[in-house]
This record gives C-alpha cells, sequence and structure tokens, in this order.
C-alpha cells in the first residue's frame, strides 16, 4: 500500500505543479472571501480559498466523466452513476449531459434533495423501511415519473405496493438480488418469487433486477479484481437468465462500480454500471492497479482534493495542518499529500492534521497551502457544503452539495 | 449555582425559539414529517422520526451541564465548554444560562457562526493562519467584544496586531502554550518571551495563557489520568508562575477537558476548564473509567444517540440497519447498541451498519428501531442539520448545529 502511494503522489507530482506556484487572478484577494461564510464567491484565486476546502479539478472531472461514458458505449452498456458520492445536483446534471441513464441514490432523503434540483431520472438502490418511508418514497415517485425503487423481500413488496395505490400511481420496481449478506434477497428461487409477487401487483411494474457487489470494487488488482468480481455475480446473473426466461421483465440489469465499469459487460444482459467514484478517485481507489498490471489505478484522475494550510513547523518531521477528521474522515489509505510522497498524514485528530516525514521536497512554512488527496470520497465530500469547482487556478464555480448529509 | 430543570427548560425554549414548536403528541403520525427534509417538526414522537435521526435526551443533559457547573463552582474554577463537540448555538446557550464563562471554538468560521447566534463570549483556542484569516478574526472581534484569540507564534501576534489597528480596536489575546507537539508554543522562555510580545503590542491587550492536552483526555483509569494529566502541565503551570512573577496578565489560564475536568482545579491559578464531551458522552469517554476505579466513565450521562432501523435480518447473527459511516463515522470503539451488550456494531460501510451477535435480547425484524450511542461525539455531531432534543418520547425541540461544517 505505501509502494502505491509513494507511486502515486509521486507521478501527480507534475500533474500538480500549478498548486506550489499559484498564479495571481487579476482583481481578487483575501478581502474578497472575507465575509459571511456563505455564500463564496465564483471567480477568486483557488489560493485565496479559505481551508480546509474541498476543490474538484474541472478538466479531470470533465475527462473523467467522458471516459467513463465513452467506455460505456463502446462497452455497449449505460451508465447510471451513483450520487452517493457527490450528493452533488450540479455534477450529476453533467453526467446526465454527458449520456448517464439517470442517477442512483442510496437513501430516499438523498434522492428528494437531487430530484427536486432537477435530476430527471433515479434508481433508488435500497429498500425503504418502514412503511412510512414507503409512503414517502411513493409521493416522491407521483412527483417524479422517473423513479425506480429497489425491494429485497415480500412484506415490503407488499406495502409499496399499498402506497403505490394509495398515491393513485403505479410504481416501477426492481429487484436488488444481493451479493454478499448486507442488503438484498439472496440470488436463485427467493430472488425469483420475489420478482414473481412484484409482477403480480396491480400497482408495481416490474423493471428488472440490481445486484451490487460492494467487496469486490477495491480488490487489488485488475486480474484478481476481474476474476472475484465474475464469479460473485455468476449466481446473480443465472437468476436473472431465469427472470427473463420466465417472461419476467429483466430490462434493467444495474450493478457494479467504479471497479468493474469495464468487467461487468461480460455479465450477460447486463445494462449499466452504478459508478460512483471514477468522477473524484481517492485513495481507495488509487490503491487497487489498473489493467495493465500497474499498482496505481489511473483509468481516471484525481480530481477531487482538499486544501489545507500548515500550522505547526516547529519540529523536524512534523507538520501540523488545519485538517483533521472534520475536513478528511479517518478513513485508510491515509490522505496524500501531492508532491510529497513521504508524508505520513494522520488526520485522527479531529481538527488537525498531524504530518510526519523523513524527507520533504520543499521547506514548509506556518501558513503554506498543501493539496490533499481524500481517503476516501464519499464521506468526505459529505463532510462540505459546497464544491469549489477550478479550472488552472481560477474558481469557476461553487457547487452545493445538495444531498449533504441527507442519510435518512 | 445548582440550575433548576425549570431554569433549563425556560432557557431552551428561549434558545430554541426559531424552532421551538410545541405541540403536543397526540394526532402526529408518520404522514406529518412526509414532505420536505427540513423544517422538522418538534412535538412529534421519537419513534416517528427518520432513521438515522440524531437526538439528545434533555433529562440527561440538562444534569451534565448542571453537574459540570457544580463541580467547578465547588472547585472555585470557571466553565468555558469547548463548542467544537456541538456546533449548537442553542446548547451553547443552556451552557451559558448554566454559568459558563463563554465558549470556545476551534475553527474561525465555527466561532464567527455562533457568535452571530447569540453566544457572546468566545475564546479561540488555536492562532489562525494565514493573515487573510487573522483579518477576518479582527473584524470579528470588531463586531463582538466577547472574542478572544489564541497565538502561538511572533509573527503571528504581530499580524493580529497590524490587523487589530487596521480594524481600529485592541484585541483580546491568550498566549496558546503547548503540551505534546501537535500546536501551541513550547512552554518555557519561548512562550514567555512570546507573551512579552504581545503584552507590547499598542492594540493587542494580553489576557493570559491556554494549555490544552488532547492526549491525555482518554487516559483509562482516573488515578494513572489524574497523574499524566498533572505531570504533563507541570511545565505549562510553571510558564504561567513565571509570567505572573515578571507582571504579565495571566487572569485566563484555561485548559482540560471532560477527562480532567475534576483534575486540572489542582493546577495553581488555573481558572477554566473548555470541556466538550460532557454534555454528551460518547463510547471513546464511556471506556476511560471513573474516579472510584470503576471501568466506565459514569460521572456524565450518555445523552447523545442515533435512531438506526433495521434493513436486513436474513442471516442468523447478522443484522444491517440504515446507520453506517455517514451517520455515526468510523471511530472507535464501535458504536453501542442500547439494550443489546453483545452486538458487535461496524460502521464501516457508508450507507449502512453491519452487526454480527452470537446473542441478542429480543429478536430484531425488518424495520425495528434501535438506538446507539455514538463512537466519538464531536465528528457525529459534524455530520447532522439537526438535533432532536428529546423528552421521554417527545421531540421537545429541533435544534440546529449552527456550525456544522464550519471548519475554516
Amino acid at each position: 500500500m505505501t509502494t502505491t502511494r509513494r507511486a502515486f503522489v509521486g507521478a501527480s507530482a507534475a500533474a500538480a505543479a500549478h498548486v506550489w506556484v499559484p498564479k495571481p487572478v487579476t482583481g481578487y484577494t483575501a478581502e474578497d472571501i472575507i465575509g459571511p461564510v456563505t455564500p463564496h464567491r465564483a471567480g477568486i484565486s483557488k489560493s485565496e480559498l479559505e481551508t480546509p476546502a474541498l476543490c474538484v479539478d474541472l478538466d479531470k472531472l470533465e475527462r473523467n466523466i467522458a471516459k467513463m461514458q465513452r467506455t460505456a458505449n463502446a462497452n455497449k452498456i449505460g451508465v447510471r452513476p451513483h450520487a452517493k458520492t457527490h450528493r452533488c445536483a450540479a455534477i450529476g446534471k453533467l453526467q446526465m449531459a454527458a449520456g448517464a441513464l439517470g442517477l442512483c441514490a442510496a437513501k430516499l432523503s438523498e434522492a428528494e434533495a437531487l430530484l427536486d434540483a432537477g435530476i430527471p431520472n433515479m434508481l433508488m438502490t435500497t429498500s425503504n423501511l418502514p412503511a412510512s418511508k414507503i409512503r414517502k418514497a411513493m409521493q416522491l415517485k407521483k412527483r417524479f415519473p422517473g423513479f425506480i425503487q429497489a425491494v429485497d423481500y415480500s412484506q415490503n413488496a407488499l406495502d409499496l405496493n399499498a402506497a403505490a395505490r394509495e398515491a393513485g400511481i403505479s410504481a416501477d420496481v426492481v429487484i436488488d438480488v444481493a451479493v454478499g449478506t448486507r442488503s438484498g434477497i439472496p440470488p436463485g428461487e427467493d430472488a425469483i418469487r420475489l420478482a414473481q409477487l412484484v409482477d403480480k401487483q396491480p400497482n408495481l411494474k416490474l423493471r428488472g433486477l440490481l445486484s451490487y457487489d460492494g467487496g469486490v470494487q477495491h480488490v487489488a488488482g485488475f486480474a484478481t479484481r476481474k476474476e472475484r468480481a465474475l464469479a460473485a455475480i455468476e449466481e446473480n446473473a443465472r437468476t436473472q437468465q431465469r427472470m427473463k426466461a420466465s417472461g419476467l421483465n429483466t430490462e434493467i440489469f444495474s450493478g457494479g462500480g467504479t471497479g468493474t465499469y469495464n468487467i461487468y459487460h461480460l455479465v450477460p444482459d447486463f445494462t449499466d454500471v452504478q459508478v460512483g467514484s471514477y468522477i473524484f478517485m481517492d485513495m481507495q481507489y488509487i490503491a487497487i492497479g489498473n489493467a495493465d498490471g500497474q499498482p496505481v489505478y489511473d483509468d481516471f484522475e484525481p480530481s477531487l482534493t482538499v486544501l489545507a494550510t500548515v500550522v505547526n513547523n516547529r519540529f523536524p518531521g512534523r507538520l501540523t495542518t488545519d485538517a483533521g477528521a472534520k475536513a478528511l474522515t479517518i478513513n485508510v489509505p491515509r490522505a496524500g499529500v501531492i508532491g510529497e510522497p513521504g508524508f505520513d498524514y494522520n488526520a485522527g485528530s479531529d481538527e488537525f492534521g498531524s504530518i510526519t516525514f523523513k524527507d520533504a521536497r520543499k521547506e514548509w512554512k506556518m501558513g503554506d497551502r498543501m493539496e490533499l488527496i481524500v481517503p476516501h470520497c464519499d464521506p468526505a465530500v459529505n463532510l462540505y457544503d459546497y464544491i469549489y469547482a477550478t479550472r488552472q487556478d481560477r474558481v469557476e464555480a461553487v457547487w452545493e452539495v445538495t444531498a449533504r448529509g441527507h442519510s435518512q
């Protein structure tokens, strides 16, 4: 893991060169952002942002989105990006504009916020509990025809039908077929019976199934990941074939993630990938290795960074920054400091980052700024109200994290 | 000063006036909270809240606040609660009403949000970097006379003086004297020279010093913790004595936390404890042991909980809930399930909690709700926009987490 970290952050130093030598942007100074915390102003220099600041590099983000869509097109499948990664309507709209079928949501309040913000199609990937939440989901479906709900057990399907009838609608439904033990109905007979039950309900319309394998996305090494991903989904694929053979609708067979976006098209009748992290990347994904057998996963570019400021350089081999657990989370692998592959960044303190190092490539002073790749993008983004969308040194837009904290 | 329950209710109502909508429980059903995510309604039953929901038990919170103030009064020191724990103006007002000297803030944007929300006195415990942030701090001081700024190195003190002059004010300053290597100026000669430098600046007013020992708060066992805490702060205490002997103002000598609230009054001239977690408690603090030698720290009651819902009970010895890392953080010790001491709660997944157990005290069904004690309160609270303040089964108030996400 350390080798991978070092290889990666070292390699990206050149790419991030502009961070170390900020270009002045005429007319904008720190005074422009003195004042209320929000609204933040677009147009200012990235180097003037108060830290910790969550930034996304637009050039990289756009290339990531384009590459994913291009690859899926070539593989004759669709892209249904998972919004749990960004929770941001502005980014969702970029994904839709590139050709995505719609977005996925993990939680109902997340789906609601993004539908309200103009995302037209939303697949809710987990069943809702209890019945009150199902009723809320059906109210949402009434307002937004592009809403599809996953179900994973029979009572849930019956409650959903009752709620759909109550709302005077027909609800689009997919069966959440499990890979593992976390959520979803086990593949095989159980899943098929649930699909038949859904198919028989007057107010439900069966659209197909989804199968998400959370465990396989971060398996290191493309060959191993491919083998394990295809083996793990085999029974689900057989279940899909049996559903199809028995005349059940399987027009949707959705699943996969950033670690398997170029693997699942090999599954027969598979329709679309629920990719999330590819837009941002993080230390967890960078460590999984690419299709050429390299230790660094470089299919997509690390567009997401957190800017931090050095607040203590007094002790040799140590630095303290203003970005701790509340700015980065404590996921592992730890945050990577761009340009300083030898830095070990400990975000275990809530308010401070504690760096230890043997060698540094520059002399770090009080008030110096550094740029970090986050350990794990989803929960890190969820800490911020805004993402600064930058191009070169300039903040081009300030995007609200529309569904931040919407975990209900 | 013992604060009565009635005094607290009054303060609570006044503090939360903008969200206070007292209504009878009768007649409220899940339908009442179907609709936009915010504003949430007070008056509903706790059992109708959508999960994950962050709740604070008002009876316990009030007893914790009263006990801390009572203990400090008896020990002839003050309470200056750290707002980084709750980031919530309503709770800060309860602490002030109980007799707190003011609050502490870890970050400038946190201080700003709480001052704007009506907290009159605020001690910013970390120096601000770069100079632009110092200027912002001085603008804040101009608006709020009760603002005190920590400094920990000479350039910072000079920048602060310049910014104070620019703002046309005199700034109240304390020296952040380090315990350990994270932040602050080392005790002894360095700290005293900095205090003298501050004292000489025309636009700075030296008020004293602070010394926060983050490492000692969670040392297990009261006797060990006491010994280590007093040993670690000894040099800082000597520094304070020397400052005082040389005529420097040390009217503030602040520090300590929930783990040392009943220890630091033994430090000569110590003035107040910067306690945070005592209001809520969490799994980290519960594990440190109390003054009677018991393994459970029960000086304060665990008032803070997260409500979660079971979304999978299919596999023996396993349950899945809707509260993962985005609802709890991945700090350790892991979340505790109230009433189920044998449950091991893994919040490592962003969206789901995965429980394993050998024995359960009840049969857990799909849709059942459970109540969790969070691993570590500060970053967990920072995930939520609202805290449901409950008494018995009833939501008495919905409090905004005023400075949520304000880590700048």
